[in-house]
């Protein structure tokens, strides 16, 4: 068990109808989004060609930031408001599209940005495969 | 001038087709809401009516921080993925919907849910209307 | 009145021996200088010359960070740890430090950068006059 | 590997004299214990005894954004500042030592709180450990 796993089965409140294993896979796959592509922007900015990563940079920070805060909305589970569940959602799924997309194209060449965009892809699929859980 | 406002004009890229003034009106508010409502949930948590604001409180948590993503990634002018841009303004206004509404019915009790709810209003409608701008 | 300062007022707290005007600063300078840092890091991310700029876009980018923290502690005012208080005004006159120093390196070049090295001085200052006012 | 010591062994930059172990254990510590403390904040919203939790829900929060800063700017190798690395840790070993022993108090009752302790007291021994390692 890992601790986000942890903290949710140790929660007080009935979660509702939401799929337990599907909301644990989003917020470990959002941390873990949110730190590769943190760090892919740093791993970019020391490459000599950084002038030709500048898009990649900044889909890497839009990316860690829409990542870290939803993997913080789904940590919480006193109340729920389903739009705003499903609009995270989607933006999430949407950064780390865009963000896979950027980092796959230079991912023969940069070794950090292949890594990246895996770790977007997976989080996309567990943003789509909550929001499919949410009916 | 604000400083967000002298940042914009300064940037060295063309921003395509945004209207300026409501990108920083979006910024700003976004700012705002989201400190307002960081504010709240701990002044909710200083009421001896905690019990009964514990979905203020989790809701100005949210809020607060999808606020603070989108100023992040408005703030943000190279390279630009339109999805992604159109979904985080849809989060943001949800989060400022929900938050607003859930504040504003403890306007009458809490002065502080009273001006949270008000820079809420205000920062969903600029979301709204930088949304409406992108055509 | 900002509503960071309308915020603080109607706290149910007592806040013990804190000088209320000089905790509004603070948090109103983190959140401006935080915003100006993220717009500042993008900007440099625009310019043909980025190949230079690649550690002040990191400098610009901790302290972004950095500073979205402090405003955010410094917000809550329910309990209260000496220790964490003094330590993250610390990290945050740090950030700034470094910040502003290296965007002023830049400021005869980059109009951005000199608004940002303002805005990282104005907030080490507002950080130092917090902590000498905590005695 | 994790995806974060992947990352690190693909950057292009050569770190100086940091330990890299100590480095990864770092900013996994703060990724776990930021999502803990979000989500500890969260269960004692839902506990029936919410009252008697308002000071554990603020240590929590405010670690929650320390360690989340930390991850983050720990997370970037490109360029160097020794004073910010230093305050950085500081305040982040500060904010664990607070909420672990806050959280810690309340173990006995709350599970949450038992594990969320638990990741404290390791990300404050990951912080002092780089600490210590940095000479």
């Amino acid at each position: 068990m890992t601790v986000a796993a942890d903290m949710l089965s140790t929660h007080p409140k009935d979660f509702g109808g939401i799929d337990r294993d599907a909301l644990v896979a989003c917020i470990e796959a959002c941390l873990e989004c949110s730190q590769a592509c943190t760090a892919c922007a740093d791993a970019c900015l020391g490459e000599d060609m950084v002038a030709e990563l500048t898009t990649c940079i900044r889909t890497n920070l839009d990316c860690a930031d829409v990542c870290a805060t939803t993997g913080r909305v789904f940590s919480r589970r006193t109340g729920y408001d389903a739009d705003l569940t499903r609009a995270v959602l989607e933006a999430c799924a949407a950064a780390c599209r865009a963000c896979g997309d950027e980092c796959g194209s230079h991912a023969e060449m940069h070794e950090h940005c292949r890594i990246c965009a895996e770790a977007c892809r997976r989080c996309e699929q567990a943003c789509r495969t909550l929001l499919s859980s949410l009916g």
